[in-house]
């Protein structure tokens, strides 16, 4: 398929198309990025018209079934829900997708849903992926609710917060020792809490969980001016605080927007990727260079081993990269 | 002074000698790099036989004080004691480091302690500075004792967490929304809180926000395996709890090494660092270039309208400036 009929599928909502399209900006061949960048390019004026949602939450807490609930729910609402699954591990083992799937049983069926898993593993080093360009095709096809779910391997969480307009973080009962196990940094990336499988027996259990994590919140300096991070209740099999999460997020989002702070977000996420990236294809460029990744990885072990100073190496080795006989020049 | 003087005279503890070469290292002169680095090279064998202690604090928490304090008896016991302040408004106004060093009256002309202030401003765009080559000039010249301070503006903190072994916050009695306003990452760094200025008079109030912090500290992983992070109270002006401070920083260091995580540590801190630079120089070596400099300014201000996909627009921009024909290479 040509670029323009990728284009054209895409903007008509056709699926399969849609599908191609992200294999495409997924592809780590050169001559694929060249046509990926051109689809890209053609589709930007049709993105952004969306609330994008980032979920976490360690496995088991219930994302897949919060994901089914959230995402019908806001079907039932008039939206097209896309659902990006970030995955660090699942190039190794694809198990996980596969029963992330079963498990949103009705939302993977639905005509208003789109469902795709979204690897990071080799692309760029591992550490980028390309879950923001696929989101870009989502939207473009017309999905105007994102859910990008993270397990929170790695540097996952922080790469779903940077693309999204609201973080959500998934928790089950349980407080004490266990939320000193939250992850380094969760805390303060999170804009909403939802404690999932709440029932009655466990009803004042979870209570105190949330009181708990209320005060360690407490001590985050807040993401959105006035906005106290709220931790919600519910059960996402018994779709039971469904409707409260979605408004809330909704209420986030139009707070966020009446603050003037949400398309100011998205520009300071969308020039840190730039940014991230310029450096990102330079150090691909440059590694191609056999002499160049040679020195590199020798100024890694070196300035590890404190047999050198870090700067110093690393300012010797882009000046030889660059044949800087000038020593005026760096 | 050639480099081979600078270098004897460091190695032989001479002051002037010391200050002559830091100001070397901080000079943005591509010349003076160049020397500046060949100094560093020679010495990296007499670097590294140092505890490294970060110390952060708001205005007013009685750092300078603190470091006095901490530094004479530092000596007492045997060290030498460097001290460097990160101010990186001291480009700007000067007066606050000029006020530091009187408030250090006998710290700063005792024969064991050197105290420098460390500017960071401009240096490749203000983010970076060469606090780690002075700390490495300082270990050369004996001092293996040193004090980083940072007043926390801006990325100080991380900058300062990223050169030491410890990292020590300084805390004004006051809790609840007063513990909210502690900056984001920061209790997230610390390994040592030490709460001063507690008297008779403001001890209970004092004991209070020690429990609370401790709670907030709670929801952190710990840095170190085993190692709760603990809330000391003091007073640096009457020099209470100055012992039992210098004891749990040893005590935290002896930890840190029985459990193999002292070395490896510094070993990652260079290898991030080695990563940095090389980035950070190649972004100057670019920016010398006019059609880069003016095409990555495009990009960061395309990205910020989401006019572009930023991945799509940095890779065009690298290619570009490698001149590359071939679309097989990125």
């Amino acid at each position: 398929m040509t670029v323009s009929e990728l284009k054209d599928g895409i903007l008509n909502g056709n699926r399969r198309t849609l599908s191609k399209a992200i294999t495409l900006v997924e592809s780590k061949k050169a001559a694929h990025r060249d046509e990926a960048d051109a689809l890209l390019s053609a589709l930007m004026p049709y993105t952004g018209n969306s609330v994008r949602v980032g979920i976490t939450g360690v496995p088991g807490a219930g994302k897949s079934t919060l994901i089914e609930a959230l995402g019908l729910y806001s079907i039932e609402n008039g939206h097209k829900v896309a659902v990006l699954a970030i995955d660090p591990s699942s190039s190794r083992n694809k198990g996980s997708i596969l029963g992330d799937k079963t498990r949103m049983e009705k939302l993977s069926v639905h005509d208003h849903a789109y469902i795709r898993p979204s690897p990071t593993s080799g692309f760029l080093g591992g550490v980028a992926n390309a879950t923001f360009e696929t989101m870009l095709l989502c939207e473009a096809a017309g999905y105007d609710f994102i859910l990008i779910e993270t397990v929170g391997v790695g540097q996952s969480e922080t790469m779903v917060a940077d693309i999204s307009d609201i973080f959500v973080f998934l928790k089950l009962i349980g407080g004490g020792d266990e939320l000193q196990g939250i992850k380094r940094g969760i805390m303060e990336m999170v804009d909403l809490v939802f404690i999932n499988k709440v029932s009655d027996e466990n009803r004042s259990q979870a209570q105190k969980t949330a009181l708990e994590l209320k005060r360690a919140l407490h001590f985050m300096p807040p993401k959105l001016p006035g906005w106290r991070v709220p931790v919600l209740l519910g059960s996402a099999l018994q779709t039971e605080g469904i409707e409260t999460l979605y408004r809330t997020i909704q209420e986030f989002i139009a707070k966020k927007k009446s603050a003037n702070c949400f398309f100011p977000a998205r520009a300071e996420q969308a020039e840190k990727r730039f940014r991230y990236w310029v450096q990102a294809y330079f150090m691909q460029k440059s590694q191609e260079n056999a002499a160049f990744k040679q020195a590199y990885e020798a100024g890694i072990f070196a300035s590890g081993n404190q047999k050198v100073n870090p700067s110093s190496e690393a300012r010797a080795l882009i000046k030889s990269y660059f044949d800087d006989a000038d020593s005026g020049a760096l």
